[in-house]
């Protein structure tokens, strides 16, 4: 058995679940492995009646970073999560989760069904001492670079005490993926005036305003600077943040759909647009998923990794870049530390 | 004194309270009074030593459309609201507001500061019979026409009950601005998986479905299906409302501010705009919030629209056009009707 910390740990992909199902997992694999030659072993879990061929035309057949592990089962999109957790217990998924659990893996990456996978880690790794809920975390483009959305829709109903290690599992998730030292952290509200804002935000504020010096804690911010050049983190509950998250992709598409029916409605704004369709590109490219492939589950004793199901090879291979930085930096366990540090100084009596 | 009801009732215009000030103000009544023949008269509510002059130079001197209520003072956008209303008693905004109390005006619109605004409403107006706390209602563009969003960011920490109401008033409001008879109600939630959502959306979502009739439910929305041609009405809390709009403003914004960055970092690019310029010009008035200029605070005794601080003379003309059509529909008359009916059926066992 080979433990989950540090560079060792091995990444297991669940090789069965994205909508373009095992041929674009195995494709990514080999893009990954062929473009990151630091990159950890992967073990591909899944059927290998199917995985086995693909790996052969892959070429990737005596690649000594490879290994599969067989599975009978599938959990797909729609089966229901919990029922599936129990019926399916030799799916890919369950058993990717399962080789985290028992060392032999250091992170689990899938892009199959978000719920079934959110109940897998959450049931079978269980969630880190100290913490009680899981937070679901999404890498997004802003003016000047990136920030962390965190929770962006595991927990729908947190306490404040949920945010507060929300800041904490954010700003960690910051410093891997983006680079940043000292993460400043948002937490989502409506406005700065008396009365504004909710219970759950008031009590949330003075908690982070407590545990400064583990959450660089800027303040309160409105959906006005979420895009700006604020923060590096944004704070909120499951609810929010996933509706948030959703409503973004889905203005997005609007507003490329009108701009690219403006753009087709007469010749010469059809030419135009075909002479500077390389700014359409770089723009595409700059708000691309693609980039940083997963959101990670935060807070549980293992990594856990979440790709789009529509994701493709790219998507993928981003994402299993992704579980590798994260095994590098032994994320979880700075986490852990931080974790027990904000909890301390939350139970001792407030000063203010 | 003139009632309110019908299309006999003034428009009480807060000159006073927009970011630039009362010119503009004069300037989009006199756009409005040219523009639409059939606008209700409008009462200016302000300093006349400023207003009078400026009413002058725009030629509406002898207009019997038009007249003006002196008040001395202005509330600022720095005002805390509550403050601004216990010491600015003569201020153009609550007397402004006092006109519709009064029933000399039927309507009120403001672009001064929207703490102060709600805060003014109801405390002056106070809520409808059955209606225990407003919402603020915005028009919002989609694929295939526009949506209401409903609540905007007036009751952060809703019930139920609350957002139930909200499908009513947002229904209306629909009805009104958008011209659609029978407005299909979405509610904002996270999924549809089970176990998803918060306890305040499984628990609005039954009382929506028991009253069908006089709210046309469509179920649950996602944050995906916001932007599709879904729903015309998207129910959510004051706090999930005001976060999503202003997060959109803000993703425009970023959106809008890389394309123009991408189409000018090179001659061939910056060409090709210019050709296709008209495509950009459609799109900004496709998605162009001056156009619905105002947001109406619902469920008053009273028409309150509140417009955007920074509104120009064609936002405040488009809200003054607004406050029109309001009046005209008779709008809460019916809302109380359609409150009554709602409260009356939720008031019965459940036959679930």
């Amino acid at each position: 058995m080979v433990t989950s910390s540090g560079a060792i740990g091995r990444i297991a992909v669940d090789a069965m679940g994205g909508d373009l199902g095992p041929t674009e997992v195995v494709a990514a694999v080999k893009l990954a492995l062929h473009q990151y030659s630091a990159l950890n072993p992967i073990t591909l879990v899944g059927d290998e009646k199917v995985l086995k061929p693909l790996i052969a035309n892959a070429g990737l057949n005596h690649n000594d970073r490879l290994s599969v592990f067989h599975t009978s089962e599938v959990i797909t999109m729609e089966d229901k999560p919990l029922n599936a957790l129990k019926k399916k217990k030799d799916s890919s998924m369950v058993r990717a989760v399962e080789l985290v659990k028992s060392g032999e893996a250091g992170v689990v990456v899938s892009c199959g069904n978000t719920g079934a996978l959110m109940a897998a880690g959450t049931l079978r790794l269980r969630t880190m001492e100290g913490i009680a809920r899981p937070a679901l975390a999404a890498v997004c483009p802003r003016e000047g670079g990136y920030f962390i959305l965190i929770d962006a829709g595991a927990n729908p109903e947190a306490k404040p005490e949920h945010l507060v290690h929300n800041a904490v599992l954010g700003s960690h998730y910051c410093r891997v993926m983006l680079g940043v030292k000292n993460p400043r952290v948002g937490l989502m509200t409506i406005g700065t005036e008396e009365g504004k804002g909710n219970a759950l935000v008031a009590e949330t504020h003075d908690l982070l305003r407590r545990v400064e010096g583990i959450v660089n804690y800027a303040g309160p911010i409105e959906g006005f600077h979420v895009f700006a050049e604020h923060v590096d983190v944004v704070v909120c509950d499951g609810f929010v943040g996933n509706i948030m998250l959703k409503s973004w992709e889905s203005l997005v598409k609007f507003f490329s759909n009108l701009l690219r029916e403006e753009l087709q409605s007469n010749p010469m704004r059809a030419t135009g647009a075909l002479m500077s369709r390389g700014a359409f590109n770089a723009l595409k490219e700059r708000i691309n998923p693609e980039r940083y492939g997963g959101a990670p589950l935060l807070g549980l004793n293992g990594h856990v990794l979440k790709a789009h199901g529509s994701s493709n090879r790219h998507a993928i291979k981003s994402a299993i870049h992704a579980a590798s930085m994260i095994l590098k930096a032994d994320m979880n366990q700075r986490i852990i530390a931080d974790i027990a540090r904000a909890n301390e100084t939350l139970a001792q009596p407030s000063a203010v």
